[in-house]
This record gives C-alpha cells, sequence and structure tokens, in this order.
C-alpha cells in the first residue's frame, strides 16, 4: 500500500469541519438514560484459566436495552487493593476470545475488563454476546448498516452504550479502583474507546490506536476497504438513502466525540492504512479536546503499531498511573 | 472453474443418507402453528411502476412473528379471471427490487407475487423489509449463522415461515387462483421453493434452480465459497459448536424437505458451478418425493441456465398450466 | 472503488477539448451512404417466445456490408397503432438474449427493437449475429481494436452504422411510430446510442446510461480496466502504433457525437465507475448539443443505476412520450 | 500449483479413445487442396536488423484463402549450401516480433524460418498479420471459438493451413534444405507443430513444447484457464452448442494429428501445468505414430522446461542432423 | 478451503514409508558435536518491559557456528524455586517479539523462554537476529532453499541446533529447572519442537501446533503455498537438482524425527490447512515415538485451534507438571 | 496499470535533491580497494553449448571478498581481434541461465560478457552463484533487507562490486576490446549498470534499461510492489530503523551514481512502470552526467520496450562503436 492520503505533513494540521447535528448530546444523554434504567446486575464469577498468577473472573452486565453482555476481568492473583484499570473494547468481527487473550494490562499489575461486543464474535476471535436487535432496515452483511436509517435504530447505538454501560460494571468490582480507569482499544476498539472517552466523565485516559467508526464519508471517498466500505455496498444499492444515511452516522462519528473528550488520549495512526485512513484517525485526534499524544507508524498498514504500540501504551499507563498516584 | 464434484453419471444415482431429526415434522407444525397466530393482514396497495400493461400492488403481509413481509404483486392490465399465479423467492442478498424486475410471468399471462427476504436486499437488489430478530448468538456477516445454535432461532425459519405466508398472501387477492399457485426461484429462491414444496399442500408446482440451502455439511466440505462459507467461518470460530451447527441446520436443508414435496417440479443444476455444488442440488432432486424433471447445464457455474433457464421454465409452466385447465 | 477521477462539482463544468479530424462528418457520410447501397431486407418473423401479453418477432436486417443482423421486435399484443419505439443497443460482450429479457418497454406500452452486437453475443447474453470481417490487423482478445489502424477498417464503424441501420429497420414495422424512435443503451450500448444520436436525424430521445467509447485517451490513462484496456494491451506491444490508434478512435468517440446529437438525452453516470470513467462520462454529456439531463449515482460502479435508473428511464419516456403525444 | 492431473504412472500408459469422425483426412486433404489453388508467392526481403552473424529476410506467402501470411528468415552469414531449417510457430497471443527474437537455431548454424499467427501478435510479442475472416458465429474474446461451429469455418483452420503452407514457403530458399526441416514450437506453437507433422510428409522431425490444441473436452473439464477456458466461456453462454462444438474441435484435436505424424518427435510436458494438463500432452505423445521421446518437467507450470528445453531441443537437433547428415 | 487432502478417517492411520538416510543419527550426532564445540556463554540480561508480575531478561546464547542467538526469558516475579519451564519456538518469517508477547506461560506459573529464529523476524514480528551464513547455492526468496544442496550448509541444520541449544541455555538459569522442560511452537516453531524433541534427552513434554517442516515432497504435490511453496519455486528453476534437493531435506523432516522423540507430545492439526496439510502433520504424529495426543480442528486453515489451542496447551501443561510433580 | 505517478512534461524536468553522505565516494573507493585486494583469477572455460556461431565460455572470477562469481562469455565463433563487447546483468532473481540466453550481442558481431547475480538465480532463470554472507541483520524474504543496517554489510555493496569486477575480468580475454566495453542492464540490472558506470572509467556506454535500485523513498512511497516493497515489509516491522535503512540505501542509490556517469548512456522509462516508477528512472537519467538519450514507453509497464528496446540497444550500439571506431 503506497502512500494514498495526505501527507504527514498535512495530517497534523488537518481539522476538517465537523457535521453534527444539534440535538447529538441530547440524543446520547436520553439514550444512557434509557440504558440506565435497566439494572445493571454485574456479575463476577471465578473462571478457571489454567492461569496463576491472575484471578480470571467472567463477567456478566446489562448493557443498552438490558441486554446482557458477556465480558473477562483479570487482576494479578492475591491483589488486595483497588487497582488501575483497563476497559478493552475489542476490533471488528472479534470477540472476547479467552482470558489468557488479555494478560499484558495484568502482567503490568493492572485490572483488565474486557467487553465483548454484542453480535461479534465469529470473526478473528470468538465471542459469546448476542444482539438480539436484528434492526429496522434491510443490511449489508456486517454490523455497519444495521439499523443505519435511524440513529435510534443504529447498531452502535447499543454497542457504545455497552461500552459505557462495561465501564460502570468494571467500576463495581472491589478491586478496581474507579477513579483510575483507563479506557482503550484498537480499530473498532478505538473508536468505542472515543466514544466511551466523550461520554463517561472522570476517566483516567484514553489510549485509541488506528480508531475506526470517524468521518465516514470520507472514509467511504477514499477506501473501498471493508469496514468503511458496507456504508458503500448499502448506498450501492439503497441509492436514495445517502443523506439519512450520514446523518445517522454523525451521531456515531469519532470526530463529533473527539472535542467531548477530556481524558489524557494516547492515540496511533499509520500512514498506509487502507481500512481507517490517516486523515480520519488525524482528524478525530486534532479535534480531540483532552491532553493528547500520537504516534505515527509511517510503513504500516492497519496493524499499526502492534507490539510496539503495546509497549507504548505499557509505558504511558506507567507514567499516567505514577502521576496519578502522585497526585492522588 | 473445472468439474470438482462427482461425474454426472454418479449424480444421476447420487442419493445420500439423509440426516434428519425424529421431530422434524413437529418443529415445521409448530412453527407455522405459531405463525398463523398472528393475522395475516394483506395489503395490496396499487403502486404507479410507470407501466401499461400490467398492473403492480405493493403488498404487505405478516410472516413469522408477525412480522410484516413486504412483496410485489403483478397482474396482466385488465384481468378479471383468477390467474394461474407464480410466487417468487429472491437469491442471497437481494431483495425484492422494483416492479419492472418481474415481468416475465405476467408477460406469460400469469399473475406474479413476490416475497422480499426478510433483512437481505442490500446486495444485489435492494429490499425493503427488515428482520427485527438479531439472533441469539455472535453471527459471522451475513445471515447463514444468525441464530444457528438452536432450530428455534435459526434466521431460516423465519424465513422459510414468510415463504408459506407468502402463499397464503397471494392467495388472498381476487385475481390469483389459489389452486394454480407455482413456487419458484433460484439459488437462495430455490432454497426457499424446496422447502415451501414440502411444507404447503396443493401447490400446482415448483421451480427450483441451482438451489441453495441443502446439504450443508457437504458443501462446506467441497466448497469455500460464500455463502456456504459462512458456516466454515463460524465454526473456524466457534470450534465447539460443529455438532449444535450442523443439527440446527438439518432442520433446513433441503435434502430433508425434498421427500416432502409432491407438487411437480422442474429442477435445474450446474455442473461447474462451486456456490450450490451439483452434488447437494442432486442430492434434493433425487430425493425429492413428486413427479421431477432437472435441467444440467454443463458448462456453466452458479449462473446456470440463465436466460435459457427462463425459458425452459416459461414452456414448463405452459404446459403445466395447460394440463392444469384440461383437468380442472 | 473509491473515487478517483475528478470531484463531481468540477465533472458538471467539465468539456474538455475534442480531439477530431476535419473529415469526421465526410466519413459518417460516407460510410452511411456506402452501408445503404445494400438493401435493408428486413424481415420480421413471428417467434413463440411463450409469452402472452407481447407479440415477438424474431428480425433479421441488413447492416454494415449488407451483413444480415439480428434482432428482436416485441409489441404489447393486439395493438393496432404505430406505437412509440425504443431501439436498443447492448453492453459489451452480450447479445440479443432471448425476448424475456427485453419486457420492460413493452409493459409500459412501447414497441421495442433490440439489435444484436455483430460479433458479440459470447459473454453476458447470447448472440446469433457474426462479424465477418477478421480485420485488417493483429488484434488483442476482444473487439476493441479490431481494425482499429484505420477508420475504414474499425470495428465500430460496422456497428454504428448497423445501429443506424436497426432504426431504419425498426421504422419499417407497421406497429412503430418512426416519428416516436427513441435509442437507447447502458455501457456499450449507451456508446452506440450516442453515436446513433448523432447520425440520425429526427429521433425522439436518446437514453444514455454509463457510456462507454468516448474519451478513449484519458480513459487509457486513468483505467486499466477493459475493455478500454484493451487499448492500453495493443499500444503496450504495438508501441509504435499509438497516434494512429487514436486518429482512428477519434472517429468513433462519443465526445465527438454529442455536439451532433439533438434530440432530448437523458444520461446516466456513477461517480465510482472504473469501467467507463465519470470523466468521460461527463466530457460527452457536457458537450450534448440537445436538451439534456443527467443522473448521478455516487457510490455505485459500472451498474450505475441499474434497476433504478431503469425507472428513471421509464418515467423520462412517459413524459417524453406524453409531451410528443400533446403536440403532434 | 500442485499436481492436479493423473500422476505420472499412469501419465505414461494414458491413451485415451479418440474422438475423430470419419472424414477427418478427407476434410484435411480438401483444405489443403483448397489453399493450394493459391499460388504461394514467397518474398524474402532482405532486412537490416542490425546483426552481423545473421542474414535476415521479412518473408511474405499466401497462407489460407490465399491472405499474405508474415514471417522471419533467419540464416548464418555468408552460408552458401541448403541448410537443416527450424520452422517455428507460436505460442498463442503473440507475434512474431523481432528477428532477434530467433537467434538459437542459426546460432547453432541452422536456418530458422518463424511464421506470424494470423490475428494475434498483440499479446506478448508483436506480430503483423490479420486474420481477415472474422468468422460466421458470435465469438468469445480471443481466437479459440472464432468459427467454432463449423469445421471449414474454424480459426484453426485457417492457421494450421498457413502451417503447412510455411514449410513450403521455407523451402522455396535456397539456403533451406528441404529435406532437413524440423517444425517446432512451444504451447499453441506445439499444438500447430503437431498438426503441421501429420499434414507434411518428409518432416526431419518435430519439437513439440507442453503443447496446446489437444484433447479439448478433458481440457476444458480439468481447467479453467484460458485459452482452452475459452471454449467453456462460450459453451456457459451458447449453451446449446456443446456437441457441435466439440465436433468441430475433433478436425484440429492433436491426439488425432498425432497418429498420423511419422517424423522423429521430441515433446516435453510439465507435471504442473493447468493451461495445457499433463494428461492432455501424454494423450497426443502416446498417440504419436513416430519415433518419440518426451521430457518431463516434475515441478513446472506452463513454462515448462524453458532455456532447459531449448538446450535439449538444441542437442536432440544436433544428434537428428548428425544422424541425417550420416545417412543421406 | 474446502477438504483438499484424506479424509479424517484415513488420517488417522496414515504412516507413509519414511525417507531416511542411512548416516541421518550421525549427521546431527556430529552437528550437534560440533556446535557444542562453542561456548553457550549464556547471558541473562534485567530488561524493563514495563511488567510488575514477571520479571523480564533479555537472552544472548551461542547457537549454531557459535553465532549469538537473542532470546528473553519471563519469569513469575517473585519466583526463588526453579519452574517449570517452556522453550518456545516461532513460526516462519516472525522474530521474538517483545516480551509482553510471551505472557500465557510466565502467567500460568511457568518459565518463558523464547528462542529468536535467525535471519528472520521481518514479516509478522520482529527478530533481533541474523543469519550470517548466506548458503552455498543460489536462493529462493525466503529460507526455505538457503543451503539446500547440502545437508550440511542447509538452513535448518542451524536453526534445529540453535534449537537444541536454546534448552540448553534456559536450562543454566537458576529459575528453571531443567528436568521439567517443555519444547513447544506452531507451523515452523512446530517442525523446531519436533526436531527438538528427537535432539535432546530428557523433555518434560512437546507441544506441537500444526507442524511445518515434514513431509516435503507430498507437501508440494499437494499445495502450492508458502513457504513449501519456495521448494516448488526452486526446483521450477534448478529442474536437475530434484533428487538432491529432497535427500537434504530429509535429515530435516519432522516425519523422521518422529520416531525419535520420547516425551510426551500434545499435536494438533487442521483439517483445511493449505500450508501445512493435514497429511503431513498426522504423518508426523503417527510415527511419534512417545505418549501422544492429538486435537483436529475440522474447519479451520492453517490458524488451526489458535487461542483453544493454547487453552489445549495449559491444561495439557498443567497435568504434565501435576503428574511430573506427583513422581519427583 | 494506468498512469499513477508524475505526468511527463513534469518528469522531463524532474530532478530531485539528492540525498547524499559526505563520504560516498570514500566508502566506494574503500570498499573497491579491499575487493581488489582479492586476485581476480578468471577462468575461461569452454563450454559445449551445442552452438555453431559462437563460441562459449563458462567464466569464473573473484568478486567481493574474494568469493568466485559464475558468468558466460561469448564471442562469434572464429573471431581474431579484440572486439566491442556487452557485459550484461540481471534483472531481481534471476540467474545468468544458459549461453543461447544471450545470443543478441555476439549476433551483432560483439562479444556478450555475462555476470551471475550473487545469492539469486531461483526464479526467473537459473544461476550459478551463493552469496556465502548472509547479513547481519534480519532479512525480510528477498535481498533488498540482507545487511541494510549498514552499508558495509548491505548486499548491493557485494553485487555492485562483483559488477565492477565483471568488467574487469571481462578485459581479460584476448577477445575483448577493453576500450570498447559497454556495460547493460534491464531492471536490476540497470540498476547495477547505473552504479558500474559511476564507478568505473572509461566505458565506452551503459545501456540502462527501466532501472531499479534507484530513490528508495519515494519508490517505497508510491507503490508497494515488489522488490521496493520488501523495504516497506521490513520497515513495517522495523518500525525504529527508518533513518539508519535509508541512510544505507542512500549508498547504493542510482541518483547518486547517475551524477558520478560520463560515459554515453541510453535509458528507457515505461510510464506505466509499478515495479520500478518512471519518476525514479527520470530521477536518475535527469542528474546523469554523460551524454544520454531515453527511450519513453508510454503504454508499459515494467515490461518496458521488451524487443523493441532490445532493437532499439542494437542500433544504438552500432552508431556507438562505429563513432568509436571512426575516432581511434
Amino acid at each position: 500500500m503506497p502512500l494514498f492520503d495526505k501527507p504527514l505533513s498535512e495530517l497534523r494540521e488537518y481539522r476538517p469541519e465537523r457535521d453534527e447535528q444539534p440535538d447529538f448530546d441530547a440524543f446520547w444523554a436520553r439514550t444512557l438514560t434509557e440504558a440506565r434504567a435497566f439494572p445493571l446486575d454485574v456479575e463476577f464469577t471465578p473462571y478457571d484459566a489454567a492461569l496463576t498468577l491472575v484471578d480470571v473472573y467472567d463477567v456478566r452486565f446489562s448493557g443498552w436495552g438490558g441486554h446482557r453482555i458477556a465480558g473477562w476481568l483479570l487482576v494479578p492473583a492475591g491483589a488486595t487493593e483497588p487497582l488501575p484499570t483497563v476497559v478493552n473494547y475489542i476490533g471488528y468481527g472479534g470477540g472476547r476470545g479467552l482470558p489468557h487473550d488479555w494478560l499484558t494490562a495484568p502482567a503490568a499489575g493492572y485490572a483488565s475488563f474486557v467487553m465483548d461486543t454484542r453480535g461479534q464474535g465469529s470473526a478473528g476471535s470468538p465471542g459469546d454476546t448476542p444482539d438480539p436487535v436484528g434492526g429496522s432496515n434491510p443490511q449489508a452483511p456486517g454490523f455497519m448498516t444495521r439499523g443505519v436509517l435511524d440513529p435510534d435504530d443504529y447498531y452502535y447505538r447499543r454497542v457504545f452504550t455497552d461500552g459505557v454501560r462495561a465501564v460502570e460494571a468494571a467500576a463495581q468490582h472491589r478491586l478496581v479502583d474507579a477513579e483510575r480507569i483507563v479506557v482503550a482499544g484498537s480499530s473498532q476498539g478505538g473508536g468505542i474507546t472515543q466514544a466511551v472517552a466523550a461520554l463517561v466523565p472522570g476517566l483516567a485516559g484514553a489510549s485509541i490506536d488506528v480508531p475506526f467508526l470517524a468521518g465516514y464519508r470520507r472514509a467511504t471517498e477514499i477506501t473501498d476497504r471493508a469496514p468503511y466500505g458496507e456504508i458503500t455496498t448499502y448506498l450501492s444499492i439503497h441509492r436514495h438513502h445517502e443523506e439519512q444515511v450520514f446523518r445517522t452516522l454523525s451521531y456515531f462519528d469519532g470526530i463529533n466525540f473527539a472535542p467531548r473528550g477530556t481524558a489524557p488520549a494516547l492515540y496511533s495512526v499509520a500512514m498506509m492504512d487502507p481500512v481507517c485512513p490517516p486523515s480520519t484517525v488525524f482528524a478525530s485526534h486534532n479535534h480531540y479536546a483532552g491532553p493528547k499524544e500520537i504516534r505515527v507508524w509511517n510503513f504500516n498498514k492497519h496493524e499499526g503499531g502492534e507490539t510496539f504500540q503495546v509497549n507504548e501504551r505499557l509505558r504511558w499507563l506507567r507514567e499516567l498511573f505514577k502521576a496519578g498516584r502522585d497526585t492522588r
């Protein structure tokens, strides 16, 4: 993949106009209020993961619509005090996998909470959470257009709400320090992270790698790769829904969440990424309202920094929580 | 695509063991009973399709779960007597399209009823019918694994039920002769046709082209092409669900519907079809219990006979209805 | 396919310089004169298409060089007065197919004439018309370079001439109203339509979808997709024929035919079309001399508006012929 | 490409039934008689190829239908006696190229005659010979189905006849020893060679590498690769022409030419060749009536032995002509 | 990928003849003796991996030829007693990555030693170990044919020797219990594991997932996928080296190492694996001389059981070490 | 491949800034001095190539590090005087092949010397020369990153040095006129040619077709095609080596060699070449310091002018040596 988006020097300054409906905040306030009408009902069931340094809990909590959402909680074995905690969101298609897939944060001494993505988890890694809502319109294969004609019906309304509830669920465990929660994710997980960072006050940080779910229109114009390409597929059939679709998407656009985020954020972006093109990432980052850094990977596609970015995140978390600890 | 399945001489005799649960009939009887608990509520709304030889109605009726299913009804303009009628089901991904997409049967003097496939209609041709049920398990992109862990939840339970209700809906129009209804479809449409032919008594015929939704296990073993490949994708992630998945699928297998069909049937098959491999088609055909013919297209892939098969169908319908008329 | 051509706002104003030889009109006048030296000898043979609402004729007439060209004529059964008529040209590779492939216009009450494309009809849909002329130079597989070194020998000289003669042939049927003939086609069919619209006076309209055969040089520079890519293939071998080839092509360029067309025209274009890039379509449209409209499909590739464009055409025809009828 | 055809041990014994019409020999006798009614009219025009060790002539002669066929003749500079000569035929798509493409035989001391393939020469290497005959039926892109409904019209009738006439043309040059002519080619060139070896008596040898144009039915059944795949494409559209097409092809099948060849032959075959599958090569070789050898390349696709096979040919020619010289 | 290899029932019994040179054992004895002439010189350098539950060491030791090989050692923080240890080998192309990539075994309470693969580590995951030996013959891109003409020069002679030395290096750390070392790897890592299991006595176990480097000839005959395909590429050029190449490979064939392994082994295989076809895995497993189990993943390609196989390994290790502990 | 690089008019003026280290010349002077410390030891062994017009010698000489490099020398049979000579370098992956692959120059009366490329020769054409140096860092498959972290270790340091020594080796044959040596090559061969033209004084000419190994950074930014893509692959893994890698490559960049070349040069470039993009070729050409011409092939990919460019070279050589001869 050669460079195909704007040059890096332009990207660093790229702050496109945002396309936001006036009731954006009202929409989300109403959405969360509705969701919180269902009791959270968090269950933490001890789980034998054949591990000894880490205690594992199979988690269930009520997300959007009161639907039960699966997750994992991993804590360093023998911990007695509330710990800094990472709440993880997952990339497109995948599910929560198995507990040993989530050892990095615990190995660094943090609790690690993983939220399953409803409906997904049958590609890449296994999940256990259905999305009982089929949607109010025909959909292209995948999840991008499930309910896309109306913000109230849109799939990511449910997912982002689950994401907010996941933070609330994590905070209920006695070994999770609710004042030191960082949300984190890559690709779709990064997109959810960005939304949650805007919707949940008081987070300690947000780690957002090659985020998806931002800048939908530009994305469909410069790449045809899935999952943004699902929107193109849908509109190539439902030719008269263009404005309606982009109106819906504006409620779920990372570029609109970004200016509402205030926690310290660590972004990463890959310059040859055809899945989440760099201009959509920089647009989010540049609009982000909190303290922020961005790691740029020049020769990478959507894999971004991979293990090196994990390393960046580990060191950023160490600094973050060290600072946090100092000032508590 | 070279020949990759059994040779034609073997296929003509190929009648594999069927894998059928003892409550197959009970399952379907219960399913239809439940569906019929919802009133059918057919609406035929005149529609301006800019056509003059054909009258067009935008149809809505209640399918599985009382969900509203869209459709079209086309009748030769000026018809006054009930007509032989073709009820059409649609290939995977597509929707009911626009009325002028369905002119063949009316041009031959028949009424033409088209059933939208719930949830689909965002690839190939547009549809207007959502599937409000999201399913009880994570799913691979597409529809093949939506609810696949339990026959009660499986997507095609809803679709096949819609298919049965579509015949009932069509029969309510004054210009449809309920005793001269032929069901018809290609690929997924052929699979629905085969199911409906087993579930609805008294049909005048069934026209089944390169049918999908039959012989799932063999299909996943000799082709990796979508949509059968969605099952493979799902099982490549949910490795422990193999038996459960194939058990569910057995309730929706054309090979199990075939011996329950009694109306005269016209099948077609393509010898180089990697999407619906010929052995899965012959397995259905050879088990079919009614009078039957099969057209074999030697050098075709999944397109099968295309316009030539349409021609075969037109002439078969003419004979069928002529015979039907003679003996009424 | 992301957007790869000029932005829409530029395209709407895009009127590139035309590359036209001084004897363009003389060339075509001579060509048609030569062709008309052969008697047209139209035959309309009734054909049993197993249809009842439409009468079908298998047509033969003499095109370029007196070669016999096949076609279909469909007229609403029982028509007694000359009808508005659509003369259809076919996309690259395909042939006239079977009569039931051409029901849209008759269902709207018009006569429908279909011209087979000589030599083609062995890909997509079947045809019955050979091109007995092999050409005066080696050719790349396909038809784009057959005779491409000399305008007199070029394949499309024969095809466009056939197209003109097809209008003349249609006009000979008693149920065709020669003053209400619309020419129509998509892709190659759109290219032929555009040429015929320039070469035949007195047409009632021209319906030109995602037209091919226009702007050859730019096309080869921004896409490598067939069939324009056949020219690239040829020139990648015959490296010294570049000027000669583009000189020949200039006699067959839609951009040169466009300013000679005067009938009302309905164009359509797809913004992500890599086969007939939007700039080549807009170049034609913007140079077109008659009253014109263009439908823009933003998220489509070469399929363009498909069934929705058919709908657009049906409604445009209704207006066109209504207006026509009012003023007769 | 893994092994996909029969195993080598079986191939060595593989002699399939031949499918031959009773008038095969009559057809070819008539064809050659008709062609010879046109005077051969060979022209050898000296050509400045910027070479010094080799003298080059641009050749023209009359092939089938009296059409002028281009070629090259290369002879070692300063030769005075008639030389052993290799008549070369070219692979599918390509043309005669430039003289320096044909230096191997001259460098070994032989004359080298190259026959352009009519119509081809716009892919791979440039040619200069048109095929003025367009054919009596629509055709799939490429040359395999040009005229394929009737042996009299079939493209390879003209090409094989040209091949015979090329030997006669070569023999007219004073530096060509008409009693020491070897025909040679690879792929399509090998197919032509095999035909010419059957049609021309008195050849000194035939060098046939990975020959094409043999065993058409089996070829279409085990590979979908071009050019055999063009036949599949054609039959996938013209579904009712299957028997007619294979009947025509039987007149042009290397398996039917093979038992008519008597000159010593050197074959080569590649075990992983998806273009000319090994069973079609062995079928020809095993039916070949003259003294024969075959080189088997175990890990190659259609490239076969490439430069190593050239080496085999050079050494086989040296032995052949040494033996020939000894016994003259 | 449909099923393409033998059916499972046959595979369970598949024990092909082994192709082994008489000096196989002597070759390896000599190889290891030569390698051990270089002092091992293990260095364990504490490394700040930003982790707290695990102590990390950057490792260097001398492998084949005394070349320095990189690695990681991870031990549960605060361990004081020698621990059961997993020595990990890496899949083709990849390198040792970063320490947090290797947390599974430590999280289960074991030490984890990771050996970098010389020369690799520039695809998939980063490595730090060069292979200073370029080889004694031209090579196809990749590592499969580096030195393939002579067992003494072959790349995997060095790698397998490094693998043996890695076990010896691990055993030198005070927290590694030399009597409880399990070797483990997937794909190429599984191939190295299988070799080391044969060459190192006294191992506690071997965990071998979808192993590569076994059954070379059959592999090249049923798949063309890299890396086995590199051998095909090489032999497609060096056509006269076939026997020599397979003779060399026989010294490095898992099927020949298998009967020399005695430690308990856990294999896994994927039935749709085109990279390491199931017959090559079963051939190894069925020849394996120690106690053994195999997990079969029916619908997977080369990813095999992935996280589920990790789970299988964790539980198998727990049983293994529990048993081991009981009998110590 | 559509046009994807700068337009031709810009390319003709394109002279990008060069990125050159101050010790560029010192590096190469030291490198050659070190290499010349090994005696050249040229061996010319007569070789039976089954040719008669050309005498063939199997060549061996000592290149970088004293490693033995293979080659061919072909001279017109019976030559007695020193001849103008072409020293040929080979494209990426290939080897020296067999002598009959190199007949063009001898057929024009010149001696032809061919240098095998160390390590390569297992793709495209066979080679016989290993590269015994494996490199000082992990490498991506292929040769582009072997030793890429240090100019002293880099693979092309050895290859370019071999190239210089090849000229010296050729000059030692009595039939080679050391004052009339032209270096020549295409793609990688063109890159080596460009380097040698800068490093060897007194050459008679340089023929450089679609040269590779120039403008590395831009190349990785506008194409992802191998072999430049190997650099991208490497940097996508070794994310922290970017500056180090491009620093190394600057010592091997054709754009830095070009201003040091003084012999008359014939370049060629293809405008649709995605392997060696035209801007990298023009950058070299435009910086070239000697008399120069460039042939531009407008519709070609990396094949460039192929046989037509051979023709250009033959005629350019004839002029060059004629002029040379006149002034001797």
